[in-house]
């Protein structure tokens, strides 16, 4: 398990780092990025949230516009962002932004040519934990968030592994991925077009039928435009009333999509895992 | 004066927004970003920081990551943001990412072939407020800061013209550009070689010299990269205790000339400027 490191910068008292490291479960080398609170310094171990990005992004979109260091700081908890797919030039891709490299849907792909390296979903809940827990001053305290197709995989590695979070949060997610053109057209390819193989990897499916239940919080503009084709959290809502999961779910009228509504509410977010994670 | 609205985004309650004007002065379109706090929306005029970027940079880097909107939405300050040079296929260019496009140097060149579009300084001291103040609810109470480039170009629209200005401050100025590798390639292409075209342009002979005195601060990451050979902020240090100018500099151990040294401080920047536009 070594892993280089790429960058440093300081940032609110504490560091911002990227690295490169071989993933075992995704067959290729991976870069994360880590943000590491002043509280590290001084030895002390803090809690990780583990945050995902949308369709697109890399490690650094929410490291550079989120806004999140200075409550880290604050707070004492560590971030980490992994990337959101397998990544290089042996790596399938796909022409569309919404398939293949910057598109792994946190899935276990199980088709050619996705399932040689497309295992986000591994990658996320053991391989890089067990990294990031040998390699820097943290706890095991976990927290995961993300946002729109990684909000869909916070909540769906919290839902069914509610052992290893003490709570989930996500910015207008992709709630019920089995019922819209984004994960339709994701799950189609890494899953196949047998859609009960579809249904552990949608949050409003596993939420209707949660039984352990880890806290979670949602926030939806409601201007993002893909609200209605995309997101859909009325679906998300309704599976919570169903089974009465503590969901928390606020709506922002003239917030859409972009990293402005994050930066907006990211320290509410924060505080809400804080709780759970401090206790 | 008629401008075209590109984009909008609710940010902290408040707007951030892009425009796109044909400007005057630089004899192009010219794209420039506002960020509007909540208070406008009740009709309420606010003052104005201008925000000048350094190499590279468009209106977007500081409006995505410096953190500003939530402070500036607590204070009812709006920030503006223009582009780093004149821009388009019209315009002169230099193959280095230090002359030309994305590198104006916020002069007025009087060197072919730059002199048809390079005149930042007057596009910043006067085009783009008399627009701003035609269409936008704020005052005429200004403020001005920036980066790098853009921390020289701050510090020398205040100098010279203190009564434009309630403040000013900088992240990483290019201070003494007269004497470093930067400012020297830049103000022989824009400006010629006769050296003493120069000291109008240079915020420590400006300093030295300075009778009306607008606030100042600066701050400077004693990590970053190019304090030594570029930056020279002792010049800036040493003509302020010549002069007796309300300069207030200061070092920051292990931080660097990145946009997290700017989101570290911004706060304490912007708080800064807020006891002045507020009088």
């Amino acid at each position: 398990m070594s892993i280089e490191n790429l960058s440093s910068h300081k940032s609110f008292d504490g560091w911002h780092k990227q690295y490169r490291h071989h993933a075992g479960t995704l067959n290729c080398p991976m870069r994360f990025a880590i943000y590491l609170p002043p509280q590290t310094a001084q030895g002390e171990k803090v809690p990780v949230l583990y945050w995902l990005s949308g369709l697109t992004c890399t490690d650094e979109n929410f490291m550079q516009k989120a806004g999140a260091h200075r409550i880290a700081a604050e707070l004492g908890i560590a971030i980490v962002a992994p990337d959101t797919s397998p990544r290089g030039k042996a790596v399938a891709d796909d022409e569309g932004y919404d398939l293949g490299q910057g598109a792994g849907f946190y899935v276990n792909a199980t088709q050619a040519p996705w399932n040689r390296h497309y295992h986000m979903y591994d990658y996320v809940l053991q391989e890089l934990p067990q990294l990031i827990e040998a390699s820097f001053p943290v706890s095991d305290k976990r927290a995961i968030a993300g946002h729109s197709m990684g909000g869909h995989g916070a909540l769906v590695l919290a839902l069914r592994n509610p052992e290893r979070y003490t709570s989930v949060s996500a910015f207008s997610p992709i709630a019920n991925p089995v019922d819209c053109p984004w994960g339709q057209k994701a799950f189609s390819a890494y899953l196949g077009e047998d859609t009960s193989k579809w249904k552990d990897y949608d949050a409003s499916l596993l939420m209707r039928s949660a039984t352990a239940k880890v806290p979670a919080r949602v926030d939806i503009g409601e201007a993002d435009e893909f609200l209605h084709e995309q997101l859909k959290p009325q679906a998300l809502e309704a599976a919570a009333e169903a089974s009465g999961y503590p969901l928390q779910l606020n709506r922002h009228p003239g917030y859409d999509h972009s990293y402005y509504f994050i930066a907006s509410f990211i320290e509410q977010q924060l505080r809400f895992h804080a709780l759970y994670l401090e206790q």
